[in-house]
């Protein structure tokens, strides 16, 4: 983060049955669809689901932060 | 949740002078004009107005869930 | 906050090199391009970033709370 | 809660039998014997006793904040 | 609470259309069947899932506290 | 806390050099010259100050919980 | 604090369109008026309100300890 | 988590050398020797023992969420 | 806490009239009645009882870790 | 914070009659004595004294991140 | 903590048998070895070992404030 | 950690494009250079850095406890 620029966080909570990092990654990727200009991720919940017995898939809530861009010129990230 | 969907969150204050329950309710009937793929809510905050004496409206803070679409289909949630 | 109304809160950092206050400035001016009817602001982080032993410039975080208005009439605010 | 004044929060835990709403009533139905200008409450805990395997009372511990007047005019609130 | 007991406290989550007092009701009857000298209840987390717009069910996660009898005769609470 | 009650809470800290329990006993035993019917005290912050690499003194800071009797009968709790 | 004193400690919100410090500063020169004897401030929430884009005032919750006299001397305090 | 269901959570630790995915499974797979019905998994806390210079291995605490069944037919939960 | 261990933590409150140790104690002797090989307890709540203007007795909340055997040879932790 | 580079943070409390950042200002201005490759900051606490009924000043506890340089090359941050 | 002072934090946790006062001392008489100026602790995390059924000892961990020295004359704290 | 030792706990924050565990690895790798006896690490914050849409490294910043030798015998850790 510089000290020139404004930044919006939102909150997405992405799923992968690989692990901690594909959660993140799967998140990201999907947001990057309608989200320019995205600088840094925090964790803020870490929790999976179990069927027969066995962890069937990790679910890792993260807020994701992008710049914002000038109003006439931002209306990418409407989307998401 | 299962485990092949991106979730996002978004945060909402509802108000009722009924109740909790109303004011949950009257943030998701608003909320559901704009986003389709509801999944679920959680409580961050709970609260009200007094006006002489008396409890005036209950005001309830909640996150709620949803489904991301594809990134060429999910224009609806763009308006909330 | 009234009664009638519900609010939607959103998460955004802003920087300034002159203060916490003008940090928050930034932020709701920036958002103010394409959100109508903000209410309320809450500082949820303040932090800032150091160059040469010296603060260069502060960065809060807050969140800020808008009326949502009806659906048909409130695409302005899909903007940030 | 507007500009211009200052506010005093304390903190009530009120019980009923009925449910979450009847507790909060029931407390600052209380605090109005003796605090004018009532302005909000804030839940800071929920609870409740158990007896005969079934919910006795709720117990809703809350913030009460009302406005402070001037120093010379403010001796009603002191009896809570 | 007196002074002369030990508590075991278990976290639960019950649910219910109806509301929040009666998510709670229904997770404090299920725990009855196995758990005698149950005395209270603190809630932990409140939430609940959307269906078509609209709250399907509430779900509250309660700790429930209850007095530890002597360790020979304790033996009806280990079926929760 | 029995069901027909509301409580009020206070906030105060203790110091001792004996140790945690004097320290709470001094603030208790001061309330208690102003406030009848005290029922609960919580512990929510414990440090000290230190001397010449030595203890000094503790300080707990703890919420203390009393019943409130009707508006006209509770003017002895406005001490404190 | 120094080890020979008991504290209590009340919660204050004050406001001002100036800034941070001088909503804290307005909250306790308020309370200097029936409160002797205040030693030290925690602020415990920093927000504010909006109006047409802008920071209309900025609201700041405080703690103030201050020290309690004896039980017989201590009627000024009581009016806030 | 759907909305017939009574659910209970404990507490695990699992320990693993090779990671936080590996950690997580072993709590879960002693967990599946005594209790059906695991539905999900929240993880509460994170951390691990050094040997050496190195992480010598680490240590996973989750909360297990289960269904339970009816009070007659769940004695196999009582193990763990 | 080894690598080799799977553990579980659970939650007692035990009382005491001596002070916050003895209530410790008290809750983990009960315990011991029917749990081998607890290894380490967590403080999470420590409050009290006042009756008379004193303290009538310390409730301390702890969280106990036990190590899990394997599953066929744990039935003696079931009764807690 | 870039990729390559570990980070060490201490905690350090500024104090200023001045306000807020004068008092940040001066807890970094001694740090940058003895440390280099400061980067940033986060308040964590923000409280001050009274006195007279006036704040006398302002105290703020940060964290404070820094580059840690190769193991032989960094003696120069053992000051503080 | 006076206005023209500059302090630093820092995390100790000590042991003893006796109790949480002495394990207190213990991190403090230890901390005295290498650092001049201690000003007070902050008691952060209260917990324990237990061997065979009881507590085999208290482990407390606490934050330690110390004045910060000028720059150069400042060196005896680096050993802890 | 034994009952006969004083640790203290420092704060460092790690990266790695690698995931989460090498990026706790590197931090401790760095703090093995200047400090013996690390015997255990908590994590207290998990993020990273996003760069054209992707994950560009994680950074998790821990906690890492060591136990302290005597005084005249410590001077190691002084570097870090």
């Amino acid at each position: 983060m510089d000290g020139n620029n404004i930044y919006k966080k939102i909150e997405l909570t992405g799923s992968s049955d690989q692990g901690v990092e594909a959660a993140i990654a799967n998140a990201i990727e999907r947001a990057s669809q309608t989200i320019r200009n995205m600088r840094w991720f925090e964790v803020i919940d870490l929790r999976g689901h179990i069927e027969n017995g066995r962890v069937a898939h990790y679910q890792v809530t993260i807020k994701v932060g992008f710049t914002l861009e000038g109003g006439a010129k931002a209306p990418q990230e409407t989307r998401i």
